[in-house]
C-alpha cells in the first residue's frame, strides 16, 4: 500500500464540501469557532472549553508584539526591498523567532513537561524544582523560562497569566513547577530572575492541553498578527528605507 | 530631528509595562481580547464589534487550511530537513501564499475597493460590475475573485460568508459588487465561474473594515494556524521523508 | 503514465554514482568546474566558454554585496533571534531581493529581451530605444535598468561590465539596447539617469546566454555569498542586538 | 560613541566607488575574481590560492544538488503558489538545509575542529578518533560526517574530495581525522558507515581555511545554485501543480 502515507487528518475537500478538523468547514466551523479555537482543535483533536479558549487567546495576544524587535525590524526591512510580496516579509519576521526570541516559550514547555513526565505520580513540585535548578546550574546550563533583558524585576505578562489561569481553574502543574523553579533559582543564585512572559506562556499552554512539542509552533500564530500590523504601518510610515540610509551614513568612512 | 522615523504605534515596553495598540497589554488586552480582535485593532486602531469579530474569525478559519496543498507540502518537506527550526517550516509554507494561492483574497479586495473608490457616490453596483468585466475581458485579463480549480460549480465557503455577513448586518458594497461581477462574467462569457472563497473573504474583510492593502497580510494569520497543525502532524506521521523516497524512486532511471 | 511528471534533468543519484547536469559529479564536475560554471550549465544545458565564465563571475561579484543594505540588516537581525539556524538568516536576507533591490536585474533582462524579441530581424536598436522610452514615459511607467539612489551620476559597476563584455566579445544587443535606452531617456527627460549596476548585470547575463526568465534567480547566487559573509561577521561583531536596543530606546516615550 | 557598532568590513559605497572586502569592486574584483574566490575573501580576509580555489569549488559543486530532494521539492511547490517571487521559492528551499540535510557539513566541521583544538600540539589523530568515537557511542550520540541513506557503501563525492585535496597539498588534519573516525566507528560497531559527502565537504573546507563556524553558511552558496536551476526547470516543466493534484487525489476519501 505505497500510497497510504500521503494523507492528513487536518483538512480535505471535494467539489462541494470542505472538511477541517473532522468538521464541515462551512456548516460547522465558519461562524461558530474563532481562529484560536480552530488552532487548538487542529492540534489536539478536540475543541477548547470557554476557559481554555480564554487562556489560549491570552497567551497569543501576550506574544503578538513587543515593539521594534529584531523580528519586526527584519520584516520591515524585507518589505522595503520586496513590497509586492508581503508573505516574504512576514516569513522573514517569523524566521527570527528561534532560540533567543519566542522559541523559549516552546523550550520551557518541553523542559517542564519532560521533568514532570519523568517524576512519577504526584511529584513534590517544589522539590523537583530544586533538583532541576541544581542540575542545570551544575552543568552550567541556562534555566528556561526565567530572566528577561528588559523586564528585570517582573515581566508584566507573567502575573496576569497566573491570575487568569487561577480564575479559569487552569493553573496546573507546569505553571506551578515554573514558579518553583524561579524561586529555587533565586535562593540558589542569590539574585532575582523573574518568570518571563515567554516561559509563563509555554507553561500555560501545556496546562491548557497544547502538546509540549507544538508550543513553539503555536505561538507563531500570535506573532504573525503582530508582524502583519507592522507591515501595514510600514506601508504608511516607512522605517526600512530611512534606517538603510542612516546605516549607510553611519557605516561610511568620512 | 533625525530620530523621529524610528517609532511605532503598535507596541512598546518599559521595564514594568507593555503597551500594545494603545492599551496596557497585561491589564486590558490579556483575558479581554481574542487574537483576532487584537489583529483588527492593530490594523484599524479600533476594536471590532461582536459582529465584526464573528466575520473576521469566519474569514480566518475559512482560509486556514485546504488539505495537502503546495503550501502545506512545502512546510512539511522543510521540516524534514530542519526539524529543529519549526519557524523555518512555517515560513516556507507562508512563502507559497502568493499570486496563485491565498494572494487572490488581497487582490480581490484591492480590485473591488479601487473600483468603488473611483465610482463616485452611491454607484449602481450592477452596472459597475458590467463595466469592470467588459474592460478586463477586452484586455485579456483575469477577473479577481471568481473561479476555482476544485470547486467548479460553487465554493462552499462563499454562500456561508454571504449569509453570515447578512446576519451580522455587514453585507456591504464589496461583497455586493463581487456578486454582480460573477453574474456579469457568466452572462458575458456564457459559462459559469463561482465566486471563490478567497475572493469572498477579501470582499468581506473590506466590508468589515480591514484596509484593502492589508488584506493580503491579514489572511496569513489564518494560514499560519493551518501550517502549525500540519507540522504537528508531520512530527507524528511524516509525509516529507517518504515523499522524498518516492520522488527519488520515480525520478530515477531504471 | 501518471508518474512521468516527477522527474528532473538537473540531478539524480544511485548508490554509487551522482549525476548533475548530465555529467558524473565526482569524475567530471568536481575539480573541473567552478560553481559559476555549473550554475550556467544547469540553466542552459551547456558549459560556458572562458569568456562567458569571466562575465558570469563579474556579474555575480558585482551584486554580492552593497554594505549594510536592508537585505543584509534583515539577515543580521534574524540571526540575532535564531543563531542556531543560519539558513533562516540567509533566507531572510534573500527575501528582500524583490522588486526594489536586485529584482531590477531580472526585470531589465525581461524588458530588453521582450523588446528585442518582438522587433524583428536586425532591429535599429537606437530607434527601438526611443520608442520604448517614449511609450514608458507616456504610460507613466518607470524604465528598468536606469537610475540609482546613491550612484546618481554613474554606477561604477556599469562601465566595468561594458568594458569586460567588449574585451570578451560578448557586448551583445541587450547591453547595447540598454545604453541607447539611457541615452533616449536623458534626451527626452532633460536630466541624467545612469545605467545602474543591476540593469547592466541583467543585460550582460542575457547577452552571455542566461535565459531572461532565469536572471532574477541567477543573481541570488551572488547575493547568498554576501549574506553568508555578513552572518559570519555578525557572529564576531554583532549589529542586531545593539540595533534593537537603540531602536527600543529611540522609539520609547520618555 | 554610540554609533560605532553600525559598521561592516564587507562592503561600502560612495557615489562613485564601491568597496568590497577591502578592494575596489569595479577596478580590482570584477573581471579578476570568481564568486567562489570572493566568498572566501569575505570570510577570511585574504584571497585563496589556486589550489584553495579548486577545493572550494569542488565542495560547492558537490553540494549544489542531489535531485528531487525535500529542499528542491519545497522550492518548486513554493514557486507554484508565488511564481512572481522567485526569491521566496529559493528561500523556501534553503530553509530545509538544517540539521538533517546539508547542515551536517557544518556540524562535522565544528566537531572535528573542536576535537583538534583541544587535543594539544601534534595530536595522534588515529588515537584521537578512537576516543571521540568511544565517547559518542557511550553517550548514545550520532557521529557527525559518516553514514548516508542512499550511498550506503561509499559516497562517490568522498574519495574525489580526498584525492583532490591530496593533489593540491591540502589534505590537512580535519580530513585526516574524519577518515580515522570512520575507521574507528567501523571497528567498534562491527559494521560499515562511509564518510559522507557533506562530512568530507565540511572537513575539506576547514582544511582549506574556512572558519568552522562559517561552514554551515558557506555551503548554502552551492545549494542556491542548484535551487535556481530547479526553479528554471519548474517554469518549463512544472512538478508542483501535478504533485498537488496527485496528493489531493491520494489523500481524499473515496
Amino acid at each position: 500500500v505505497p500510497d497510504e502515507y500521503l494523507r492528513t487528518w487536518i483538512g480535505s475537500s471535494t467539489p462541494d464540501r470542505i472538511m477541517i478538523g473532522g468538521r464541515d468547514l462551512a456548516a460547522d466551523v465558519m461562524g461558530n469557532m474563532t481562529l484560536t479555537q480552530l488552532a487548538f482543535l487542529l492540534l489536539t483533536r478536540h475543541a477548547p472549553t470557554p476557559g481554555q479558549t480564554r487562556m489560549l487567546d491570552a497567551v497569543l495576544v501576550s506574544l503578538a508584539d513587543h515593539g521594534l524587535t529584531p523580528s519586526a525590524l527584519a520584516a520591515r526591512l524585507t518589505y522595503t526591498g520586496a513590497p509586492e510580496s508581503v508573505q516574504g516579509a512576514v516569513a522573514a519576521g517569523l524566521l527570527g523567532a528561534g532560540s533567543v526570541f519566542l522559541g523559549p516559550a516552546g523550550d520551557t514547555a518541553l523542559f517542564l513537561a519532560e521533568a514532570i513526565g519523568s517524576a512519577g505520580d504526584r511529584p513534590d513540585l517544589a522539590a523537583l524544582a530544586v533538583r532541576l535548578v541544581t542540575a542545570r546550574r551544575r552543568a552550567g546550563q541556562r534555566i528556561p523560562g526565567i530572566g528577561h533583558p528588559v523586564h528585570k524585576d517582573a515581566d508584566p505578562r507573567t502575573a496576569r497569566l497566573y491570575a487568569l489561569a487561577a480564575e479559569e481553574g487552569l493553573l496546573g502543574p507546569h505553571l506551578e513547577l515554573l514558579g518553583h523553579v524561579a524561586d529555587a533559582h533565586d535562593r540558589q543564585a542569590g539574585r532575582h530572575l523573574p518568570v518571563n512572559g515567554a516561559g509563563a506562556a509555554g507553561a500555560a499552554l501545556v496546562d491548557v492541553g497544547v502538546p509540549p512539542g507544538s508550543v513553539r509552533g503555536f505561538v507563531l500564530i500570535g506573532r504573525t498578527a503582530g508582524l502583519v500590523a507592522h507591515l501595514a504601518e510600514e506601508q504608511a510610515e516607512p522605517i526600512g528605507m530611512p534606517l538603510w540610509l542612516e546605516a549607510e551614513r553611519r557605516s561610511s568612512p568620512e
